[in-house]
């Protein structure tokens, strides 16, 4: 499996299309930028990570093709949120000026072979917050599929389940794009890792029962302050937390980190198509769709990076 | 429209079949308590008051079919966690005892009118807590169609609208069944009531940016000590007012009060088949599905019944 790879043969980027997993497993090639760009847009290729390395790549096609300002334009406003995508980009733009189209694409699989590096220390780190036994909750997904490869929050329970752990996930569906029923389920059982999927709302009485012992979530974006914005359901999975004396962990690259964005409340949480949320509403129901929320820094337990785990002052701690 | 209506003329009990709206309204007549027990499983029939008019009219066809026990036990075993129901056929089951079948049907009726009756009242209590221009976040189905007519805390929506006092509703699509999606939004938009369908996952992020004055949610169970049992997600919902300094009102007929219920923890919580939460998911792909869940007593900053406005020693006030 490829989440995003670059095909040096077809001059492309190939990504696996998440918008048809788990029914089929189909690999797309992008050729230019703009292709890029839309791949990211349609959530063919989402998680931050993963969007930060294909960006990456949109910008090596772009500096390839000769347009590289209109083409990192296109990539930058596909989607707002995620600190990665600009990142990617604005690591790629330093080397095309500095070295050219080739210096950007070396750029581009330096960025991508560093976070297959980082995703597998923030697994290590991450494995030894996880008791033997451990039930995690786990929300959209921050697996392979969500990163270059062997996922973030995803990667510590794999992690942990190649340490003898047994960890055992029940995975939030994630609504409305189900990237927790589509996609986390979909990486659990390639991994042989035990698994029930909730519906979102169902979290609140999992704690409730105690039948969970920490929780583990992705990151967009880190801010200067140690909000973080993450997908729609996770500050609510994380006020759980701290009500039912649980740890809440957010696992992510510490690029996610934005020094530029003072806290949660700067930050612009992309509004997606009411369509998403509307498929069984009658003909004409108007919605609100954000992709993201704001998790503050005080119910987050610790951070996992890959430079170890950290925690804020003030932050919550089971 | 009738959710819960007795047919003289086919000797039954017409339903509206929720299971088939949004999309088209068509009515089943149930003319056995199998078949009004068959209804209640399988949730053409659903809402805590809705279903115990119901198993009212299912005890009465029961009582006149000679079958009693045998239709009284299927009606009971419908689904567990609803006190109406229980409430309806231990009404409909001393008044067969006392006058035979008549009496029973009798009894039926008199719960049915008086359901109606205690809607109008908690409308009319509820609607002097809604200031003017509310904008208010539901959970799952709680008006006409969840009971026999007007509804509880959609009720109080309704008779909020009545008064002229412009309410928004912000409906939570209340995964699995997606009652807010399809049947809140129906309603709503039959009242001429504004709203938006959100995800239930939005509800977060909906407080934390101030764009919601209260909460109002129904009821299935209301236990002794004031811990309130209602549809998965409920709990979340109440946690995220307390944050976020807002009132979370719970609607509901007083005889939901359950005084043989201690505490929510004594509740059987009905779990539901994986499928409902599985269509997106690779096969093979295991569930928990709870129905519901319970908010604490202190999470509930009022009880909004026929009588009037009840509230709990050490009740979260906004």
């Amino acid at each position: 499996m490829a989440t995003v790879e670059w095909d040096a043969d077809a001059g492309g980027l190939t990504l696996i299309d998440q918008t048809r997993l788990p029914e089929v497993e189909v690999y797309l090639t992008c050729r230019s930028a703009a292709e890029v760009a839309r791949a990211i847009r349609e959530m063919v290729v989402r998680g931050a990570p993963a969007i930060g390395a294909a960006a990456a790549y949109g910008a090596a096609l772009a500096a390839r093709d000769g347009d590289f300002e209109h083409g990192v334009a296109e990539l930058r406003a596909a989607r707002p949120t995620a600190r990665d995508l600009f990142a990617g980009v604005e690591r790629v733009e330093a080397a095309f000026r500095r070295g050219g189209p080739e210096a950007a694409l070396e750029e581009a699989h330096a960025i991508a072979r560093e976070s297959v590096d980082e995703c597998r220390r923030i697994g290590a780190h991450g494995a030894a917050l996880v008791p033997q036994d451990a039930r995690i909750v786990t929300i959209c997904n921050t697996g392979a599929l969500a990163t270059v490869d062997y996922g973030t929050a995803l990667g510590v329970v794999r992690a942990a389940h190649e340490a003898g752990k047994r960890p055992f996930v029940y995975a939030m569906e994630t609504r409305p794009r189900a990237q927790g029923a589509r996609l986390t389920t979909w990486e659990l059982r390639r991994l042989h890792i035990e698994h029930r999927l909730i519906a979102d709302s169902a979290a609140g009485l999992l704690l409730q029962r105690g039948m969970v012992d920490l929780a583990l979530a992705g990151a967009d974006r880190v801010c200067a302050n140690g909000d973080v914005v993450n997908k729609v359901g996770t500050y609510m999975l994380a006020l759980l937390c701290r009500e039912h004396g649980l740890p809440f962990y957010v696992a992510a690259p510490s690029s996610t980190r934005d020094e530029a964005t003072p806290t949660g409340a700067d930050v612009r949480i992309e509004e997606r198509p009411a369509a998403e949320v509307t498929t069984l509403a009658p003909a004409g129901t108007e919605a609100w769709n954000p992709a993201f929320d704001v998790t503050p820094a005080a119910l987050v337990s610790a951070l996992i990076t890959e430079r170890g785990v950290l925690q804020e002052a003030g932050a919550w701690r089971a």
